[in-house]
Parts: structure tokens; sequence; C-alpha cells
């Protein structure tokens, strides 16, 4: 059987990682079968597997030591994600300080970075960790709030930090600077600092531009903006955003939308690139075009 | 003097309107001296003059009889706002059931609906009072929210109809029917029901049309859309609208941004054109085009 | 077989129209053989079928008059149209005089307009011609091109009128005005004033909104306009909209994108509703929304 | 008197720049006032001053050498022009071969080049020359066009490599690739290939993001595209975008929209960076946001 071939084959070829951690999108039962699966392949292949505590619980899972997702960056030397893109943002925060590489393979929809389909995971996963794999590196924004001169933060944040108004219904006033030289003020619903990978998520949406994971680059994108003039603009990524909250009843900052801070009036926050890149492996013969071309139906006419 | 000679031929004039309402803005101590001065000059053409009750408290007005905001309706056959469109917004949700009029004096920039500048104020209310203005009539928009069976509302707004995800930063999931036939399901930062006058507010900021206000149509624009083809429809305005919340951990409804009300999952929300418009008056010569050229700066050329 | 049986019962049924024209897109091959078997099913049930010349001409039709488009109008009481929308358009313009309802069989990819899939032409167009059918009225444009104080046209459009740089690359400049009131001056690639039915056409891709057939609505759509505050606006379709062309080297005026008329500086174009609107029939259970959804495929979502 | 003692302390300060050629706009006779006085002062400072050819023919300015605008690059060491951004973007693509640097000056309105304004012309040059300056590398694109399997170019072009369908109105149909990959297949009006600099130009009309100048970055923005979820695209600058023309009834392919090539189906164009950058000298204090802000009116509220 075909399965078992492939199995066979995995045991023998080398693992480039020797301890590997697996981590699993919440709540998702389907989820515990392939996950075992790919335990049983990896230890076959010699690698020592950890799982993250949450899905070992979930799934009931013993075979294998499990460890709580913030310790796993200092035990493995490779972490593959099953689920979808919104387990891969909050894995890859937790990993970015330890320079660890993931794998996202995705249990559903194809993501845009996780792009392994659950079908192909044990023939893909065995040829990645032989080292047939393209490495890819992504920036990562790091925050820093400032109320009343007090510093909070650093928060990490992978697609894009996004001030935005809360539920009073009232646009939001701010001024916006780059490298300290004032940029505008605006009156909008907000504004999302992007990062390549972020420019096709919430950024995409609000009309902000698509940019490949390689262009060293952050983007700013207007919510709703008052002023019909006030477009998306692509700054170097080595430019510090300030942000100043000047009118607002009610104004979170998010990071990745999976963790929040609330902002007051005359809050300001700096937004800099975290000082290490977060390393995707893709499998061999992986093109970002081929990506965005698939979840962007470009294939498709209208008419 | 100028002024004395207005006010004197003025006194000559006839109102068309026996009983004027005046309302101001709140919390806006300059507005005291026009106001009085408005006040007065109606009186001297013989008409009876009635205050907000908020106005004459805000400025220690005794002169004229002052009378609570939702009783102007009863008593009024004309009412003026000094103000901005805020201001106007909230009369006319209150005036849409009297059929009463109102004209919109604007203090501080031009607004979209109060045209009349304060400078020229006497001198073009007088004119307009002795019948030279030209009556536009505006449709407002009905909406009742049904939860678990039990219906609230009717909510008016002249404006718009938005839902909107409130502070959780989680897109909401909702479908779309008109005149009950499945328009779409949706995924995004909200949907926006405009009328022609709410096209030149929030609904153009997320990518609405402008529409002419005697245009019978109602636009549907949807807030930051995850699908990129979701893009805005006007239908006409006998039109039933009903948005069905399907998923969402923070939604409101909110009627001209003045006011709200929560919506959980699975609750409905039906919008109708409201049975009565409501007429603006505007002074002779009065022209949207120009208005909106003066709003929208479009005689600037970007180089 | 099914196909016999429908056949039979639609001997039977008598159709409510007695003289149907066929007509074909061209250049089609595939198409002679649902176009014989159109006119076949139709002469079963009583019905006198005329085939456009071109189209009998092309298939070596001759079991059946063939008449020339143009004339088409004068002789027959329906049209059944096998192609795309590009067809529909043409033919649209042509029959606008005449008030003579449309059907259209589309040939290949569902179209907008044509919106019966062939596989299901002869039971649909059964039921329809016994009066199955939802009529639509739809409203074209009528444009009066003035140069030098000399008019030519009028040209009909039932899509949109263009007003389009040719290959120079250079801007146009040109005054826009409504019912003889100025709107806008506009640097731009040119303008399309859209009706309903062109709405979701080259009005869309320029950033208009999606108009409901039935709204009496015009829409005006800036095509990358200089000024970026220059948005679509929708206004009522009894409006007469004014073009002037103040600057140009090369520009041109399109009807449906079909034909077109070349434009000198200061050349002035009148854009109406014309006097009649064209009858679509559409099978019972038709629903534009439906349509809709399935041509911009709303169904989707990117993540 | 000012203007004097300005002149006077600039003959004693040091020119940087040796030979200094002068371009002006073409035909705009009220250049040469200032032209004249321009070559005067720089003479009074000690620098060899050139004049453009066309523009000593223009304004009979007989007093210093001219020399043609091709040999500028081989002659001086600093160009400034006087003029508009359209002026700036024909000169940079002659001296981008030479590395030297320019200079603008705006006649007429605040270019997004053309920064410092001609009243304040002397005392700024004068102080420029001194060394009181910011430099500001800028990138330009090269272009061949391959017909048939022969190529022609390069073409430079400092804004923008656009393609356009011409004056027949039809859509066209193309393939992009960039590093040789394909990216997608597309139906529109026409595709821009933009630097930093011309993202404020044409790009921006077509909803492309503004992107600083330091960006190393190529926008690829769709021209009304068909398929509405075809959005801007920014990659690295170091990428080869090749387009590839599929269906096309009248094409051509612009550069900087001042000249052009024709294309047919199936003819591929390659698009690279040029190997030099062109170096903008601005006065001290120049912030290119202050720039965009003045430009696009970011201080303009709608309301």
């Amino acid at each position: 059987m075909v399965k078992f071939a492939i199995c066979y084959e995995s045991e023998l070829m080398q693992s480039l990682f020797k301890t590997i951690a697996l981590v699993a999108r919440h709540n998702t039962p389907a989820i515990g079968e392939p996950l075992r699966r790919l335990a049983a392949m990896l230890e076959g292949m010699g690698v020592k597997v950890l799982i993250d505590e949450a899905a070992a619980s979930e799934h009931a899972i013993t075979t294998h030591p499990s460890v709580a997702r913030d310790a796993i960056g200092k035990l493995a030397d490779l972490v593959i994600v099953l689920g979808g893109d919104g387990t891969m943002l909050g894995v890859a925060r937790l990993l970015a300080p330890y320079r660890i590489p993931l794998i996202g393979i995705n249990q559903g929809r194809l993501g845009f970075m996780t792009d392994i389909p659950l079908g192909d995971m044990e023939r893909v996963v065995a040829e990645m960790l032989g080292g047939a794999f393209v490495p890819e590196e992504r920036i990562l924004l790091e925050t820093t709030v400032i109320h009343d001169g007090v510093e909070s933060g650093p928060y990490l944040a992978f697609n894009d930090v996004v001030f935005s108004r809360g539920s009073t219904g009232a646009m939001i006033e701010f001024e916006t600077f780059i490298d300290r030289q004032f940029v505008y003020s605006q009156r909008s619903d907000g504004l999302i600092v992007s990062t390549p990978t972020g420019s096709t998520a919430y950024s995409l949406a609000s009309g902000g531009p698509i940019m490949h994971p390689s262009l060293p680059a952050l983007a700013l994108v207007p919510i709703c903006p008052q002023s019909l003039s006030n477009r998306p603009i692509v700054v170097n990524d080595n430019c510090e955003v300030e942000f100043l909250l000047t009118r607002s009843a009610d104004t979170r900052v998010y990071f990745d939308n999976q963790s929040d801070c609330e902002l007051k009036e005359m809050d300001r926050v700096l937004i800099r690139r975290y000082r290490n890149t977060l390393r995707i492996l893709h499998p061999e013969g992986y093109n970002y075009y081929d990506m965005l071309r698939a979840k962007l139906h470009w294939g498709q006419k209208l008419m």
C-alpha cells in the first residue's frame, strides 16, 4: 500500500531536524487523527517528537511528551503546525525570539502560509525533513505602547498592527509619523500597519496592496478614511512608525487580531521591525504566485 | 448700515411660516449670539419663535418660549437649525413624523445639508421666508430589530443604518436579503445601508457611490469585505433590506451613528423607506453639484 | 426519452408569440446545431421562424426564411438570441425602437443577460412561450454628438456610453453637466455613463456600483481620475448628461464598446434615456441576485 | 535690497559644481526671464553655465553656450530643471546613463520632483551649490521589447512603463511573469509597472499604493481589470517583470507617457531596474511627507 511504502522510505530517510514540535488548531476534533499519524511517522524517522500541550490534552495523546506552547521555542528545532493561517500566526509570534523554522499544514482550505494539504502531508513532510525545502524569511513587527509616559510591550505581530475604533461608532482622529517626520493627521475607522505577510489579510480587504514576502516593506493602510485622498503608503521596513491618538471615545490596538490593548487619547504607539525574522519552510517547487492565484481566484474571468 | 437695512426690509416682508422653532448645536458657546440675532429678526417679521429647550438653557435665552426638542414637531411649521450636519441629522429624525420643513445654517464649515453660511443668515433666511426657496424631499429609513422573535423599533435614520463589528476585532458574518431574495453571505467589518443623503458620509469613505438626493435609491455598501468581489449595490428605495447576523462576537447596528442597538447571532434586522420624506428648504439658486464640488474639492488637480 | 417527451409536450403548447426571429453569435460553428434544433422545435409549436441572415448564411440554414438583422424589428414579435452578452447588446440596440421582447440563451459561460443555459434551452423556451416568464424592462441611452454646431446621432447604447482617451497616452480633460448644471471638470482616462444593465460591465471594473435593473438611474463613473476625490455618482435616469471635451489629443466616444465616434476639442455630447425600454424575458424563478452571485463568485471566501 | 544681498553672498560662495546645465520647459514664454536670472547668478558664482539648446533658441539666450539635450550628460556635472515634473522626467531619462545629479525648480504648481518654488530659486540654489542639500537616489526602469524574436530597446522610464489598449475600446489580454514565474493572466485596459517615483502619478489614479522613493520596489497596478480580485502587487526592484500580450487589437507600451512603442499579439516585454540610479538634490530640510501632504491635500477634511 502506498502509505506504507512512503512510511518505509521515510524511515530510511534522515531528518535534518532532531526535535520537532507539533502544534494543532484548537477545538478541531478531526485534527486528532492526522496529528497522531504525523507523530508516528516522525518517530519512525528517528525524530524526537513533542506535542503542544493543548493538542495533547484535546486529543488525549500520551505517546509523546507534551510541552507548553511557550516552551516550544527552547526545546524544538522545527515546529510543524496543523491548522490554518490563524494557528500559524499565534505560533509565529511565540517562536520569533528563537529563530526556529515553521512548516504549515492546512487542515481545511489552502492557507496563505499553511500551504501543504493534509492529504499530502506524509510524503511532503518526509521530503522536506530530508532537505527538499525552500526557506523563506518573513519579518515581524514589534510594538511599544506609551501611556502617560509609561511604556508597555513589546508586542509582536506577524500580519499587522491595527488601530481601530471600538463600538461607539465614532471615527477616531490620529497623527502618523514615520522616522519622526509628520505624515498626516487622519479621521477614519483606523489604520493598519501591515507586513508583507499581512498584506493578503485585513490590509487587502481595506484596499492595501499585495506585497511579496521578500519585500523589505511595511504598508500603512487607512480604514475608511474620511479624506478621499488618504491612500495606502508603502515604506521601507527599517522605518519607525509612530501613531498618536488625538481624538477617540474607544480605540484599541490589535496584534494579528489575536491580542489587543486599549488606547486613550494622547497615547503613542511605536512600531518597528522585530530584530529576528521568522523562517517558514515550503516544499520544493513552492511558488508564491501560484498560491496567490489559487487564493484570489485569479484564473477566473467575470464574463 | 447694511445690517439694519436688511432687518428693516425683512420686517416689511411677510413670512410664509407663522411658527418657527430654532435648534442649535450643543456645547457651542459661539452660537448664542447668532441664535439671539436670528430670533430677534424673526420676531421682527411677525413670526412666533420657539427656542429648543437645550439651546435656551445653554445660552440663557428667556426672550422667547422654549420647547423640548421632541415637542417641536407638534408646535412649529418650520425649523431652522444652526450647527452642522450632525445637528441636522438628529433633528431630521425627530421631525420626520410631522412633515415639517427644515432650513440648515452652518456654524463653521459648509455642511452637506447646512448650506447657508452664518454670515449671510439674515438676508438669506428673510428671503426664504418670503418664498424664495427650493424645496427638496429626502427619504429616511425605518428599521426593525428582531431578537428571539421579539421586535424592537422602529428606529429612524436619515443618513444610514450601519452594521458594524465592535471592539473584539473579529470580522462578522451575515446574510443579506432584498425583498426576501437572498443576495449574499459576507464576512466583513460590517455593512452600510445608506440613503442618498448618507451617500456623502460614511458610505463614501467605504467606497460607496454618491447618489443624488432625488434618486429613489438605497445603497448597500460593504465595509472592508474579505471577498474582493463584494462591491456596493444600489437598489430601489421601495425595497426591503433584511440583514441576518450569522456569526459575531460583538456587533451593533447604528442609526446615523447617533444611536445604536446591540445585535446577537441570529438577530434579524429589517430596513424600509420611512413613510414620510423630510423636506429641506434651500435658498434660491441652490445647486447640489456646487455643494458637492465645494465639499469634495473637485476643482483641485493633483499636479 | 426525455427530450422527445418535452418536444411532444411543446408541440401541443400554444406559443404566445407567433413570429420569432433567431439571432446567433457570429463566427461560432458550434452554434449551428442548437440553432437548427431550436428552429425545428419552434416550428413544431406552430411558430413562424425567421433566421438572422448572417447566421443563416454562416450555418447554411435554408429551412426557414432568413432576414437582415435590421429588419427583424418590423417582422418578429419575439427575438431569441443564442450567444453571449455581446450579441445581446447589438440586438438590443437594433430592437429598441420596436418594443419587441428578447430572450437570451448563453452559448458558453452564463451571461448577465443571456441567462438560459443551452442545455436547458428547449424545455425552458417552451415553457416561456407558454407564458411562464418574468418580463423585465431595461433602459437604453440615446446620445447626440455636437461638432461645430452640427449634430450627429442619435446613437443608442444599452450598457454604456464611454468617453475614452485613444492611443496617445495623454489624459483628457472635460467638463460634465447634469440638467445643464455644472458638475465638475476632470482630468482622467475618460468617463463612463452607465445604465443599470451596464453597471456590471466596464463600469464595475472602473469602480462603479452595481445597480439593480429596475433602478431608474444612470451612473457617471470616472476612469482613473487624477483627482482622488472624483468618485462615481448615481443620478436619476431622467437627467440629461452633457460632456464637453476641453482638452484632448485623441478621444472617442463608444456605444456599448461596439461602435464609436471621434471627438475633437470643444465637441459636446448629450446623453438621455431613450424613449423606449427594452423588454427581456426571463424564465420563471429568475432572480437577479442569484445571477450576480454566480457571476461575481460571491459565495467564495478568501481564507 | 534683499535680492542683491543674496546675490552678493552667493558670489562669494563656492559652488561644488563647476559646470551646470540649465533646462527649461518648452513653449513657456514666462520661463525666459528666470532662466536668464539663474544663468547670471550662477555665472556670478564662477560656474560654467550651459543652456539647453531648445531653451536658448526659444528665449533667444546667447550669453552662454547652448548645448543639445542629449549632450548635456557628457558636459555638465549638475543639471537644473526649470519647469514641472514632465520636464524632469524627460531629462531624467537622458541623464540616467551619466550619473549626473538634478535639481528641480517648479514653474507653476509645486511638483512631486520639482520642489523648489521659482520665487525662492536664487537663495535656495545658492545654498545648495554650497553643499546644503539632501541627495536622494531614485531607480529607473529599463525595458526591452521582443517582437518575432527581435529585440528593441532598451527604453528607459523614470515613472512607469504602461501597457495600454489603444483606441479600439476593447480590453486587452495578457500574461504576467515575475522572475520567470507565472503571476496571472488578466483582461483589462492595461497594466502599469511603476517605480516609487511613478507611484504618485498614473499608478495612484489607477488605485496603486504610494511608495516611498527609498523603497527598493516596483508596483504592478492593473488598469480597470475585469476580474475584481486583481489588485496591485508590490515586488522587489531586483525582479524582472515580463509581459506577454496574448490578445489585442491595438496596444502600446508607454515610457513615462512620453514615448511609446506598438505591440502585437505574442510580443513580449521585459522590464528591469536600470543599472544606474538618478540622483535628485533637495534643499536642506526637504521632507518627502511634507510634499505628499501638500500635493494630496491631506490636511483637508471632508466635513
